[in-house]
């Protein structure tokens, strides 16, 4: 690998997303940020200031910046299709935040402007780039535990009650748990699983008539290789899940145990944004993330794979492996900056011409099944998933 | 309570399902042993010895016993309708194992003559006996957490490699998890959600050709109320999910932590089925229970309640209450004796005359939910349910 390379990297919104990706991008040697596009001017004079770099007050002055390589959209969800397309049309690479899109027509168009254009589109961070999960794979793939048979994933956190902006909390314009939290636990299980979902069953709960939107669902997702899958999430913050990950957060931070939560109740929508852009990259809360590496890889709650010879169960320290009742954990070290599988596979594709995993058809497969969720939860019947892909290797 | 009075049980059958209940039965002062009937002449000898009671080769005659006023029915599965038959005939009252029966035809004939003989018909012991589950009940109803809306409940065991008769092993005569570990977690799931289950989706897994019936499963069970649940199943023996119960066994014993566990094998099924009676009451190996207290209630694994205010999780010890973050043990001391809840619903019904939770009907409801997983993992569909039942002071 050509480490000297770098690439030159804007950033089109400097929001939540952002500021969790920052450690990874402002530490990773094979990256530099030159741009970056937000509305908000006190996150754009922040970056300006802090990168020596150029900001713009509009996505499409970030895309037809010439010293721009590629664009990293971090925008809310229901912006992604049009800046991926803008960025598209600029000949730039592109990694756009998770879940891709809101709908399968958008992806369809994402996907067709990235091939048009012969840039890569790669679509994360999502929880499935973590270094367990990917090992997980590679075990799987040694064909020494024989083949996956089911996966138990569940996840319990205090997602509905972190501040959000007003779409945030309208399924209709992408908000909800199975915009924002399901495309991680369907991406963990897809690549688990082989990726080529068939079908799925899944019941969605929204319990909180003062923040209206899917907070919590289950779901049964079966394969074309019989494989089946549980999905189970709940972001109603009473229970944390952490605890079956020895008190590591989704961060990869250590956390004492379980700790008191304020699931903060706001009566404004405006009050509730401002809050949330006031903890954002520039906002007068803001708060850098640590610049200590990592202990612990992030994760993205339990997950249990049932394979013929054995049990792997990907932790923020690894795989464990059980055997007969015999645990064992395959150490992998903490990363040395945090996400740094995203620039890896983001690298390894612009560089290197390595096709990507998490691409754009990875990624619509996952809105697919998210959307699916939904639907399935509506109708009370399975709903028949027709745009899977495979692994890379598996693909046409 | 009129603590005085004994109940005269008759055992019919003295194997495995004997083997655990033995404590219970023979500490308990509500309860007397006074005969038994099993085909095995070592089991009869050592019942006779031990309770200075009678024994007989065959159930008929145990219930024409005058002097027995119950019988436990713990003989295999498929017996379960014949044996219960005979007991009503004879004016007995019944405990009889889980799952009630194989078909529901059998549980509508067995619930119809103990009903026409006017006797109690009582089904389990099944793990929603477990005093932590029946206080998670009480606190749902004390309303103090608003609206039970989701129910998460799983269990990895060696449940498959334990020895077996040969129709365990073959899900056309009973055998497999569905019949035999399936009813414990429905049972704990309806109880939890109040019974009235309305339809449910289901992946079935039967991983080891040398044992072809399920191990394994996964389903999505809906209520009436809208309330869902997740139910997950692995008895291949690898990963064991008492690590998220303290490391506190099915039994209620305190375990290291996992350990080996010898997947046995056996080539011929008369010398699996001499192993399992080996081990039973009266056999070569038998290995009586420990007479000291238990130190913790019994369990079927990883169980949680979502609910409106809150989330409630029965463990060994209690139930954990968490809410917004905090969690704090309600504590329930360990039983006097193991599976004292199911003598409690035995003595309440005879002597006192209480509507049994665990009745014919409550039983059936459960059986149904199992078979339709079955159907389901066939279909590849969801299966409607029609023969549900609620609470007792729901039911009509
Ligand atoms: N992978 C992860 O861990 C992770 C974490 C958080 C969010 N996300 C994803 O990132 C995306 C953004 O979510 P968020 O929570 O960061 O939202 P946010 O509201 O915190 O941030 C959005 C940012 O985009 C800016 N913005 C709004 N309109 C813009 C426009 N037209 N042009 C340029 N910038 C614009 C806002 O000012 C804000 O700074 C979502 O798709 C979300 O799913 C991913
Ligand atoms: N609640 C629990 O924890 C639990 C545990 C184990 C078994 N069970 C249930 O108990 C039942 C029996 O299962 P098991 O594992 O004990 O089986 P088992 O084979 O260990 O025991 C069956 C016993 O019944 C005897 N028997 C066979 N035919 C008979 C007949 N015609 N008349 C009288 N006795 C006869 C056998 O000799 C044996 O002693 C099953 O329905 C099972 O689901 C429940």
């Amino acid at each position: 690998m050509n480490e000297k390379r770098q690439l030159r990297l804007g950033v089109a919104g400097l929001g939540r997303a952002f500021t969790v990706m920052l450690p990874t991008l402002a530490r990773d040697r094979r990256i530099k940020l030159v741009a970056a596009a937000d509305p908000r001017p006190e996150a754009r004079e922040r970056f300006a200031a802090e990168f020596e770099a150029r900001s713009y007050e509009d996505v499409e002055a970030l895309c037809a910046d010439p010293d721009v390589e590629v664009v990293y959209v971090a925008t809310p969800h229901q912006l992604h299709a049009a800046h991926v397309k803008s960025a598209a049309a600029h000949g730039k690479h592109i990694l756009v935040e998770k879940p891709i899109a809101i709908s399968l027509a958008e992806s369809t168009e994402m996907i067709e402007a990235a091939r048009a254009a012969g840039v890569h589109l790669i679509v994360g961070h999502s929880h499935s780039f973590n270094a367990p999960i990917l090992h997980c794979r590679k075990l799987i793939d040694s064909g020494a535990f024989g083949r996956v048979r089911m996966i138990t994933a569940l996840n319990y956190t205090d997602f509905l009650y972190r501040p959000r902006r007003p779409e945030e909390l309208d399924t209709a314009k992408g908000g909800g748990a199975l915009f924002s939290q399901a495309p991680h636990q369907v991406d963990v299980v897809r690549l688990l699983g082989g990726g080529r979902a068939k079908a799925v069953r899944a019941q969605t709960g929204a319990w909180d008539p003062t923040r209206p939107t899917e907070g919590a669902f289950s779901a049964l997702l079966t394969f074309e290789d019989g494989v089946f899958a549980s999905l189970t999430y709940d972001g109603y913050g009473h229970f944390d899940s952490d605890e079956f990950q020895g008190w590591v957060g989704e961060m990869g931070q250590q956390k004492k145990a379980q700790g008191p939560r304020v699931l903060q109740r706001y009566d404004d929508p405006d009050v509730e944004a401002a809050a949330k852009n006031a903890r954002n990259y520039g906002g007068s809360g803001y708060q850098p993330a640590s610049s200590a590496p990592p202990q612990h890889h992030q994760h993205f709650g339990l997950v249990l794979v049932s394979c013929e010879r054995g049990e792997l169960r990907p932790t923020p320290d690894g795989v464990m492996v059980y055997q007969q009742g015999i645990g064992r954990l395959d150490e992998l070290p903490p990363p040395p900056v945090p996400r740094v599988e995203v620039i890896d596979e983001l690298y390894e594709a612009v560089v290197n011409k390595r096709a990507p995993l998490h691409d754009g058809r990875w990624a619509m497969a996952t809105l697919e099944v998210c959307l699916a969720m939904l639907r399935s939860a509506r109708n009370g019947t399975d709903i028949a998933l027709s745009h899977q892909t495979g692994l890379p290797r598996d693909r046409a």
